[in-house]
């Protein structure tokens, strides 16, 4: 029998107390699958009094994340802090340097460092793993980096933010406008007093950022992603989804196309009869489209403590085994810096929802500016969809296209003249389709 | 950088050509994600002259896969023969006894010698690796060993045969009986000449034991798995469970129970909101009941050359890597040869399809025949569903019973005792409810 793993945990929220909880009750398990005894030697959290059903054990109690993080006694640091500076990137650094392996559930800090960070890692040869970080209890990183080392990825897109699913999810169901829904996420715990971020679909740029880099090797760049988030979602785009066979997702999409990696997240109007589609409430979903294995689909809690932690166990475990690879799947000086997919070239088919004034030639007019500029329609629907009480508001009614494949730019140049020919009442509603 | 990998193929069908030629497409992506160049030194196949389609490269040729597994000139021996005995067995047998690990897509030699073959591989410290033998493209054996090492799974089911569940996806969609549909999957490749391996549902069996051994670290033994195939669904019955909120797939099931672990390959209602229930065609699906993940589904290629051939590549890329775990992740002798729950003591809800002659008192004496063994009814039907032509023949019509969680056996003599009153027409059709 080996040594024993002797374990830091820096942060005893929810995870880092179900973290602890989990290494002692599996622990003749994993003792079994790791070949070692995994010992939770040290632990740090800014209030010492407070109760939090810990199971019993000996553990040093340290005030300051850094010292335990090179504390001699350990030899693996968790870190459940939180923040992508501060102590959180003190503390990840410290034990890196000192040879310490980290084991992070922190998407903030890996979206911001993560490339220095593995490239400490490496130099330290130590592990730097990060499993819980990215949709929870679902086991994608291990899948990108190691379930399809033979494989060719093409695409990564799924939902990975369960506050807006379970926002959308609650729109759809209950048909309630998304102010409601948003105060309903926030009573629940499930959105943040300032849910910006969440519904804003920046937490959902770090998660892709991050996995963009295990799929196609590619740095890190959060800045990358074109971002949108679902606050102009409206109950009637949810409406005219379920008519024209969709239903609207706040997907980030990572892609490779001839121009570079296309990053975006968005609300997108996903296929009916696509897995993603069926995820509801705060469950999140990942597709990978991969040339040998063309679709893998994987669907699981996005969130939570008992599921981050089980993958903050599963990371200590492989750490404990002896596992050391790079933490981005290949050693970081061969990520490329390749260009990124400026948005305005994405292609794709779109949904334009347009408030019309009930003009003779108004018709005529907004199909002649999208045939000027080769934008195919696929379907043009001039009328309420069900469920929709004021069929015609101020002397407007609503107008659904949608296109064939086009590009970004032709769109909103096609809108741009649709507007200012005055045809229209309100801004135009522009989703954008995302095949199987 | 370390010694090069240096590979075996034995089988250069469909999957092993596919093999090969991911290794030579990939050669540079593995080198940095392993740290060694994995080269494919020698092959073994029954026919020389054959064109595979393999890339250039220098390969010695062997006629005999033993002697090719013993051959000082490899470290790793891909077994892709198949058969649970012959060659595939002796050359696994003989590459582990001379210390060269081993990864094999044999799930038939894996539930029938993989305790036998596992011991072999831990007592000479190599790797035995078989992602490639359950469920082709999912990484479903690296989830489970690896992935949900902290968690603690309750049950595990899923989709396991493309062959069945494209037979069923079929006869749904065209409304086409279930040998018009064998027929087509047997002209497409999709089935064999002789397709009972697959549609007696025990080919889903081998699988199951497979997983169980991963999931509960219980020995594997296909022979403890209760096994009905799909052979008696008819269109009627598939009509049914639409009518009543479910679809009929035939499930692998293993679940811990107060008795043991139950394991059962059957057709089953599940319901249409899960995400088994949607998947349709020859694609695979498991998912994962566990204590701290709740749900995680994983939904991919079940077979076809590429996709198991990329599980192949990813096992081979981890054995480069240096990783060196049981190969059912805990140690051999740790398996516990737990006793196994009896298949007439099982828990669950049933769906009953009578053919029921229409004389008075025939109603009250099938429920009185379900009162008596405290059965209760969540819905009784007496009428044909929608589609169904013959509303009534020769003289009976259609009872359908839902019933609530009872055991086996009782309904197993309630229907008995129907039979003996002599109120049914034909035997009675009973598919088991799996609840999410």
């Amino acid at each position: 029998m080996s040594q024993p793993l002797r374990v830091g945990v820096a942060g005893l929220g929810t995870v880092g107390a179900s973290v602890i909880r989990l290494l002692h009750r599996k622990a003749d398990a994993l003792e079994q699958r790791t070949g070692r005894r995994i010992i939770v030697q040290g632990v740090c959290a800014l209030d010492r009094q407070r109760e939090r059903g810990l199971p019993p054990g000996e553990r040093t109690w340290f005030d300051d994340p850094v010292a335990l993080a090179r504390s001699p006694d350990i030899d693996l640091f968790v870190e459940l802090i939180g923040g992508d500076e501060g102590p959180a990137r003190a503390a990840v650094e410290a034990a890196l340097a000192c040879g310490h392996s980290v084991v992070t559930a922190n998407k903030a800090l890996l979206a911001k460092h993560g490339l220095a960070l593995a490239a400490l890692a490496e130099a330290n040869h130590v592990a730097l793993a990060f499993e819980a970080s990215v949709a929870g209890g679902i086991p994608i990183v291990k899948t990108l980096r190691e379930g399809l080392a033979g494989d060719s990825i093409e695409r990564v897109y799924g939902i990975l933010n369960g506050t807006c699913n379970y926002i959308l999810t609650r729109m759809e169901r209950e048909e309630l406008p998304f102010d409601v829904c948003l105060a309903e996420a926030q009573r629940l715990g499930y959105a943040e007093a300032d849910p910006s971020f969440d519904i804003g679909g920046f937490d959902t740029a770090h998660k892709l950022a991050i996995l963009a880099c295990l799929a196609f090797g590619v740095a890190i760049d959060a800045s990358a992603v074109h971002v949108e988030g679902i606050r102009s979602i409206t109950l009637a785009d949810i409406r005219w989804a379920a008519e024209l066979g969709y239903r609207i997702k706040l997907l980030g999409v990572a892609q490779k196309t001839a121009l570079g990696v296309e990053l975006r997240v968005h609300p997108t109007m996903t296929p009916i009869s696509s897995s993603i589609a069926d995820v509801m409430g705060v469950t999140n979903a990942i597709t990978i489209d991969a040339d040998a294995i063309h679709e893998l689909t994987l669907i699981g809690p996005g969130a939570g403590g008992a599921a981050t932690a089980s993958a903050v166990v599963a990371d200590i475990a492989d750490i404990a085994k002896g596992v050391r690879s790079p933490p981005f799947g290949i050693p970081t000086g061969a990520l490329e810096r390749a260009p990124r997919a400026p948005m305005q070239r994405h292609e794709g088919g779109y949904y334009i929802r347009l408030s019309v004034f009930d003009r003779p030639g108004a018709f005529a007019a907004i199909a002649g500016r999208m045939a000027e500029r080769q934008i195919s329609l696929e379907s043009i629907v001039q009328r309420s969809p069900p469920g929709e009480r004021d069929l015609a508001s101020g002397g407007s009614v609503p107008v659904v296209l949608i296109t064939a494949a086009t590009t970004e730019t032709l769109i909103r140049e096609a809108l741009a003249a649709v507007v200012s020919d005055g045809y229209v009442a309100e801004r135009p509603q522009v989703v954008r389709i995302e095949r199987e």
